[in-house]
Order: structure tokens, then C-alpha cells, then sequence
């Protein structure tokens, strides 16, 4: 709390001594997932006492329920695979997407650093991939890597182990509540809720968290909270579900703004183009659509039976194409394209995917026009004949081949709350910008989807890991090397 | 300025009474453009006593320099021209250009209340207007009135007259800069520089001014403030000129997130299609455009001499395709079509716009290809002759008549940076609402530009003096009634 009026300045006691404490350390981490658990373990090497506050009773929050997909600009599955990808490619597919408001220097550092930030999780945390790539909407070559296990869990839990190596304590049920700043407008610890019970505001017991260092947001996006993404987006009332984890709430970016952060690109709310209307959230469907049904299948609307948009363009694209007025997207592929789909067999078991043996009862089930159907499947084999799609524009990789053989599989879609591109602004450093003046907030950093600024209008998909694992890095290096004026 | 933490209560002395302050008014109102002056007349002669401070040597803003255009949805010119219209009609029309972001209630408010808004500038005021309507892009019909000078201080002098014999005091040349707050969190006053000389941040002296019932902002956008704008979008540079007056910058806003408001929309940045690389800002030849350019002419791209856009699409449709790689758009029109320009004279001796006796001397001087120009034409007398743009869906007036007769006028076209649809939200009673819980600050509102949410997107031309003036009564006459705790 920054009181400026000198006149005033004898009657205001609010300093740091006064201040009790409850506990201590050089650097307080809020949030568990990639970004946090990140900073935690680069903050620690590099020897500062660090704890993780995670306001849920389970750490990892949607980052462990997340896909595990890491892009990677000049990976070694890419050499592998003879793939020619660089920084600059991987970085102009992101301003495309993006459309051009993404902050350059942020997403620069994102994709510079993504082969080294892939290695550190190999080498450091021990984290396992599957052996081939994958090729994401937006993406201009295949270069996503994913875990073996098929989510994000395969790398939050190497990191939660690392983290009891390194004794750094990840303190559950935990909310924060204010970030407190000294007289000189220094960041210098927290107000918590400690035994909180999410959702219930009046559960748990105050205390205050001293950050010797600095404090780091790493508490990720507010696509569950419905009442702050009406204020941006009014169209996403609760009618719209969420892939996200119910905690995806506001309360650490609506703390930050409190204290002067500056808001980026709030206004830009991503829906997913892979999710089922047959189940919640991002569910078992989702994987399926994004490792098979989009990029070796083909999306149309069971009303025409047409195709109407390229099934790998950018999530703002197809998630817009789809939601115009009466369209019911339905993804079909065929049993050589589904073997790439990871979550079949729960797919098929909830009845979120279901199998025909023909395209006649796949169409009667879906009531599409079955006429139609045939005929967009021979115009879009004719593209594959071509290698190219004259007609939407899709990458068509390599070998991809006809859906023509028995069993189908539909999938049927809609949209959900998946990304938030905005949150506070920050610098290569990962230290908070203050929108009075455009400099940092001394002793604040964040990383991860509470920030703003490397994804712009439309965030690719398998970029959020990397980024949050880039800025957690560069969050907890900084933080730990933060020289605080109360020490 | 909130104190939660109840230990330290004691040593907070900050209240209402230890403030010393310069002045006392009922009502605070922060800058002089037709938002502010509209909430000073309604709060005054609702009973409060009332003071609108402006940072500037002059007042009026961007008000006074904008083109004094008022969408009007059922007019009395509607009628008397035979143009079918509703306000359900303009707000459709204001939803398709913001993309669905608009807050509902506001655009709803705007469109509601424009005929009354327009009949009390007349029947108050005294606002002369020109006898006939103007139809401006993405409006379905002609709907826009024009101040029968030309320019907003058509409509800002009456404003000004008014005020005076209110005795509301304009008192110029003093900067917001510091909302305060007392211990329960109610907006009790303001800290401004006195004799500030924009833009020195050192110029002035300290002073306070008391709102016994509520201060009310209206400052505007922030289109000239480069640094402001580039962290919501990094291709503002300062190399993008801007239609704005020098003063369009942030303080305001930035005072009011720093006590809690609501950002809405800051990263939709408007620019405008109109304006001339030949001149600064505004200038004169964005009134030739919009007024004949526009919808009695045809835009080209100098390179191939073809149509590229819908001339009376939304703002955002149109400076997209004109920025797009390597055009360089140029507007046409014949010596029909600039009958309707107001400031062809002035465009003419300043070499913004330039007349040719025939087609071939202006493609020679504007290197355009003159065969791909001719065909152009041609197929844009052809969409004449059958009514309807099949091309570009431009809607076409009755009576448009062919681009034939010399001689013919063009100018060069650059978008500028003219319109922040963002700024800190608002409720339908114009109270400022928190960012922590979604309720209104209490004693602070909001009109005009520096609120974000009836636009959306993108703001459809000539609703802004109609949201400004709706909103500024709005808040005016609300504030006048707020019982205020300190009073």
C-alpha cells in the first residue's frame, strides 16, 4: 500500500514492523501447476527458502488435467522425423493466431526457449514423451510432443517429487487474499486464507506470508469464473461449459489488479474446437478429437454434410466457424485414423465416441444427409490425392490417408471455455508491470495464464505448456535473485 | 482507500476528517467533452452543486474536434425521408460490429434513448443539424445526423453556453490525479494539479477537491497515449498517427483501475478507415471520405485498381483489409458524389484531396492501373444498375448515380488510430463497477469513452456523441441523488 501524501505520512503506521507475520520465506509461489511448481524448483536451486500456496486440496490444478502437449521448435523427434521447423516459424504461427497482439519479446522467449525448456523436463524431472509428433491446429508443421501418460499429470507429478526432494512445501487449501506491499510500493508478502475450503469465501483463517524476495502468480486463468468472464465477454454466461478445473477462478488476477498490475487482453476468451456435447468439461473426447478427429478425419455439420472450415486452423477460427447459428459439428475418421486417438476405448465405453460399421449408419445415427456426406468424403479424398486442400486450406500430412474403411467414428462437438489469452502484463523477467507508469512492481512476478501478452487474440494449441514451464523458469531465477529492502 | 485488516485499525488515521480540502462540490465531474458537460447540466439542475475540471487549456476534448454525427434510430428526418428503423434495428447493427461483446443493457440503453437524446440537444440546447441524413458504414440505413457546422463543437458550445448560465464552473488546465477513497471505501473526492500545463507531469500544484456526492469520470480514450495502448496492442506504435486530440490519454483510467474499477475491452483499439496519409490526424479529409467518399464513391487499392472491401462495412472490416500487406487504398468519387463533402474546399487547397478532368489523370497521378480501374467501374455501375453489390454487399442508396461525370476527386487513404472501445465498466444507473465483487464503487461513475462494453469490438460511426451524451445525462443525474455518508 503505497501512501503517497506526505502530509499524511506521520499518521500512517501501516509498515512493515508493525506487520505479524505468521511465516516466512524468500519466495512465495502461488498456484501449483506448471508455471508455479516451475518457479518453485528454479527459486530453490537457486537457494532461496520458497513455498507453493494452492488455494485447492489437490495441487496441479488444470495443469495436471491438461493434454501434456508441448510444441517444440527444432525438437529431436523433429530431426527425427525430418521435419525443418525453427524459433521463427513456430513464433510467426503464434502471431498469425495471434493476430499481431501478441507482445513480441514475451512470445520470442517462448519459442527460443522451448527445445531447452523440453530437455530440462527429459533430463532434470525425468519426463516421458511418446516416441512420435503431432500435428496441432495453427501449427504450420508437426512439433507436439506428448506425455506418455497422456496428460499433463506425467509432468506436474515429476515436478511435485522434485519438489519434496528440494523440501519445498506445497501448502494446499490455501487462497490468497491481498498481496501487501511496503510503504515504498515493494511487494513484500500475502494476506491467506489457511484451511480454506474452495468455494466458501468465509471458510478457513487469516494469516499473513512474508516474501523476503518477492511473491510469484502463477494461479492460472479464470475460464470457470463466470461472473469476471461476463464482464469481458458477455456471451459466456453458465450456460457455457468449461474444460477448465472448477478452481479457475479470479481471485489472484482480481489481487494483482488491486495492486496496480496492468490487465492485457482480458477480453480474449478461448473455447476449445474439441469438445463433446455429450459430456463435461474437457472429458475423454477431447484428445480423441485433437489426435485423430481433426487432423486424420474431417468436421462437418450434420445438417448439410458439409465441411465448412480447415480442421487445423487456429482455435478462434474453428471454434467461430462452429458456433454459427445451427450448426452441430460432427468429426468423423475412420479405424486407420483413430489409431491415433489415445482415450478410444473410454470414449467409446462413455458413448462419447460411437463406432458403425458403415457410413450409412453413422449418418443415420447423426442424422446427416447421407448423399452429402459421400460426396464431401470424395472431394476431401481428391484433395488427399492432390496433397492439397484447395478448399479450406488444411495441412494434409504426409501419407494421410482416405477414410474409407469400416468401423467409423463419430464424435459430436461443441465449444467450451479453454484458455484465457489475458491476465496481467509482464516483461522478460517475468516481473509485473504496473499500469501506472509501465515498470515493474518491485517484488511482483507472475507466469503462466494469469499473464497476458505471448498468446494475443487466439493462444495455439500446445503452446501453454511451454510457456508456462519458460516463465515459471525465468519467474523463480529472477525471484530468487531479487534483492528485498526489508532483509 | 479500504483498510480490511482490523488489527491495525488503530493506526490508521487516513479518514475524511484529517484530509484537508481545497474545494467542496456536490458533484466532481473529470473532463469537458460531451459526456462530462451532459452530467454537469443533469446534475445541476437536479439541485447538486457541480464543477467540471479539464486538463486541457481549452475544453471540449475530442468532442469538439470530432465530426459531429448522431445515429438516430426513428427520427423525425427518418420519417420525413421514408426510412424504416427501430432501435432494435441499431442495436442489431451495433451487436454485428462488436461481435457480440457488447454489453447488452448499455447498447440497449444507447439505442433506446437516442431520440430523445437527440430531440433534448435541439429543445435544450439549441443544436442546429443539416437537413438531411447520412448513411455511414455498417448501419443497415441512413440514420446519422451532422451538426449543421460540421463538427462536434456544434454541438459542444451550446454546451458550454448552458453551463454558464448554470454557473457551473469549467475549470481548466487541472489533471485528475488520484481518486480518493475514505475508510469505508466510498469515493469521497479527487487530488488534481492546479495550473498543469499538459503534458509536463511536473507542472501544477497539489490540491483537493471534495464530491459530497459522487465524482463522475468522463475523460475519454487514451488513443494518444502510445505507451498506454501498446500494452493492449503492440502494433500502436508511435509511428500510427492518430485522429485524436493530444490529450486523449490515460491518467484518468489509470486512476480509476488503481481504485478498483473494471477493465472491459482495453485491447479493442479502433482505427479509422477515413483519414488521409496526407495530412495529420483528423484533418479535412476525413470528412470528404466519410461524407462522400465513402457512400457515393468507390475505395480502390492503387496497386490493381479493384475494389478490396464493403465501403460502408464496420470500422474493423474495413482498416483490416486496407492494412493488409502492400495496399494502398484510395477513395473516388465524381463531381455528383462530392456534392456531399463539407469540406471539399478545405481538402482542396491542402492537397489532401485533388481533382482530375478526367479517369486517366487520376489513375496517371495515383498509379493506378487505368484498364483495371475502367473495368472496376464498370462493375460497380453494373451493381448500380441492378441494386444490389453482389460483390462487396455495400448497401447502395437510392439515386446513386454512376461514378462518370468529371471532375473526379481522390484521396489517399491511411487508417489512424480513432476509438477505445475498452475502458473501466459501468452499470445501467453509469456507476463504476469493482473489479473484486462486480458491485458499484460507491460515489463513482462513469460516461463516454473512458467506459468500455456498448461497443464491443468495434464502435458503428456516429454512436459515440449518442452514447457520450445518453450516458453523461445518465450519470449526471444519478450522482445528483446519491446521499453520500460524509455529508
Amino acid at each position: 500500500m503505497v501512501i503517497k501524501n506526505t502530509a499524511l505520512k506521520t499518521d500512517i503506521k501501516m509498515t512493515t514492523d508493525t506487520l505479524r507475520w505468521d511465516e516466512e520465506y524468500d519466495v512465495v509461489i502461488v498456484g501449483s501447476g506448471f508455471a508455479g511448481l516451475a518457479a518453485a524448483i528454479e527459486a530453490r536451486q537457486a537457494g532461496a527458502s520458497t513455498v507453493v500456496l494452492e488455494k485447492m486440496r489437490i495441487p496441479g490444478g488444470n495443469s495436471a488435467i491438461s493434454g501434456g502437449l508441448l510444441a517444440v521448435a527444432g525438437s529431436p523427434l523433429q530431426k527425427k522425423e525430418g521435419i525443418e521447423d525453427s524459433p521463427q516459424q513456430m513464433l510467426d504461427d503464434m502471431l498469425k493466431a495471434g493476430m499481431g497482439l501478441n507482445h513480441p519479446p514475451l512470445a520470442r522467449l517462448v519459442v527460443e526457449r522451448s527445445a531447452s525448456v523440453l530437455e530440462w523436463t527429459v533430463e532434470t524431472l525425468g519426463v516421458k514423451y511418446k516416441p512420435n509428433l503431432n500435428h496441432l491446429g495453427g501449427h504450420s508443421v508437426p512439433r507436439t510432443y506428448i506425455t506418455a501418460c497422456g496428460t499433463g499429470s506425467g509432468i506436474i507429478q515429476p515436478m511435485l517429487s522434485r519438489c519434496r526432494k528440494l523440501d519445498i512445501p506445497v501448502q494446499k487449501k490455501t487462497l490468497l487474499g491481498r498481496i501487501l506491499k511496503d510503504r515504498e510500493g515493494r511487494v513484500e508478502g500475502v494476506e491467506v486464507r489457511r484451511e480454506y475450503l474452495f468455494p466458501r469465501a468465509d471458510s478457513g483463517r487469516s494469516q499473513r506470508i512474508r516474501a523476503r524476495r518477492a511473491v510469484i502468480l502463477a494461479t492460472g486463468g479464470f475460464g470457470r469464473d463466470v461472473a469476471f468472464r461476463m464482464t469481458q465477454d458477455p456471451r459466456l454466461s453458465e450456460d457455457i461449459d468449461s474444460t477448465n478445473h472448477l478452481g479457475a477462478t479470479a481471485e489472484a488476477l482480481v489481487a494483482a489488479l488491486e495492486v496496480g498490475a496492468t490487465p492485457v487482453h482480458l477480453s480474449w476468451i478461448q473455447l476449445g474446437p474439441w469438445t463433446s456435447c455429450d459430456e463435461k468439461g474437457w472429458g475423454v473426447g477431447s484428445m480423441f478429437t485433437l489426435l485423430a478427429g481433426f487432423p486424420y478425419g474431417i468436421m462437418v455439420d450434420a445438417k448439410t454434410g458439409r465441411r465448412f472450415v480447415n480442421e487445423l486452423s487456429d482455435r478462434r477460427l474453428r471454434t467461430d466457424a462452429m458456433l454459427l447459428q445451427g450448426r452441430t459439428p460432427v468429426a468423423i475418421v475412420d479405424s486407420q485414423g483413430v489409431k491415433h486417438a489415445t482415450t478410444l476405448d473410454q470414449c467409446l465405453k462413455r458413448g462419447v465416441v460411437k463406432a458403425f460399421d458403415s457410413l450409412e449408419e453413422l449418418a443415420a445415427f447423426n442424422h446427416i444427409p447421407l448423399p452429402a456426406l459421400r460426396e464431401t468424403l470424395e472431394r476431401y479424398h481428391l484433395c488427399l490425392a492432390h496433397g492439397r486442400d484447395a478448399e479450406f486450406g488444411k495441412p494434409l500430412a504426409q501419407g494421410l490417408k482416405p477414410i474409407e474403411t469400416p468401423p467409423f467414428y463419430a464424435i459430436r462437438l461443441l465449444p467450451k471455455v479453454h484458455h484465457c489469452m489475458g491476465g496481467i502484463q509482464v516483461n522478460s523477467r517475468a516481473q509485473v508491470l504496473a499500469v501506472a507508469d509501465h515498470r515493474p512492481i518491485p517484488g511482483l512476478y507472475a507466469a503462466g495464464e494469469i499473464t497476458g501478452g505471448v498468446h494475443g487474440a487466439s493462444r495455439l494449441g500446445s503452446t501453454a505448456i511451454v510457456d508456462c514451464l519458460v516463465f515459471g523458469r525465468i519467474a523463480g531465477q529472477n525471484a530468487a535473485e531479487e534483492s528485498s529492502a526489508s532483509r
